[in-house]
């Protein structure tokens, strides 16, 4: 197995509300057969039915999402600034602030959000994990193994 | 918003299993502070426990996985028989196969499986999704917009 995601999806309950709330955030996407389709960066960023998905996955859909589910996106910025203005953006989109930004336990800055779906995403500006002009984020060499 | 991830953070029951079970499946990272960081193409994949994740996203941990939880992970391979091998590694190091490979209803050929915390993942080989030796995906060009 390389070391690699090639997709993240996103169970939604509602598509058109999905992709509306990723578009208000700036995205552009393209559906077919009821699924929305992001490029973003090397990998995919999907958008398709809650339901439809657990089955593909082989596994029950345990019902409305209810509290955590387990995984974190995170979305690095190259300022503090930019961390309140995405925040305040995904607000206006629809999203819920479930931690407003901060000054982390690990001395960086940022705070997070619920899409419509539940999922959660995490907005940071960390410069200790470089940021590429094409956004692509590389880990730092801990030194650890 | 620029229209990428930085980072997916799965919640994590036992850091020294979850990180046994990715390395088992090949990959290597770095571990600092309780939390494993593998790099993975541009963005990070990272291991950290899933009560300081919730609490890091101001979330409530709703307890057990208990079934899906909304979101798959996808790594695509370059021929079916990569599809079979990787399955049957995976469940060599530990995870769950939730389904077992088949040619979908899209045409293509993919199974899928849990992680040791119920994380899905699909394995897949689609043509139509293009693959550069880098692994990074591209997202065809479904002509809908």
């Amino acid at each position: 197995m390389e070391q690699r995601v090639s997709l993240i999806t996103l169970g939604v309950r509602d598509l058109r509300r999905a992709r509306s709330f990723y578009e208000a955030l700036g995205w552009r996407g393209q559906e077919v057969e009821e699924t929305v389709f992001f490029q973003a960066g090397g990998l995919g960023l999907v958008l398709w039915g809650r339901d439809k998905l657990a089955a593909d996955c082989g596994l029950p859909d345990t019902g409305p999402v209810n509290g955590f589910g387990g995984i974190a996106l995170a979305h690095n910025v190259r300022s503090p600034d930019e961390v309140d203005a995405l925040l305040m953006t995904a607000e206006q989109a629809g999203a819920t602030i479930t931690k407003p930004a901060a000054t982390s336990q690990f001395g960086f800055y940022s705070g997070a959000f619920t899409d419509p779906d539940g999922h959660a995403w995490e907005v940071a500006h960390n410069p200790g994990f470089g940021l590429a002009a094409d956004g692509s984020l590389t880990i730092p060499d801990f030194g650890t193994g």
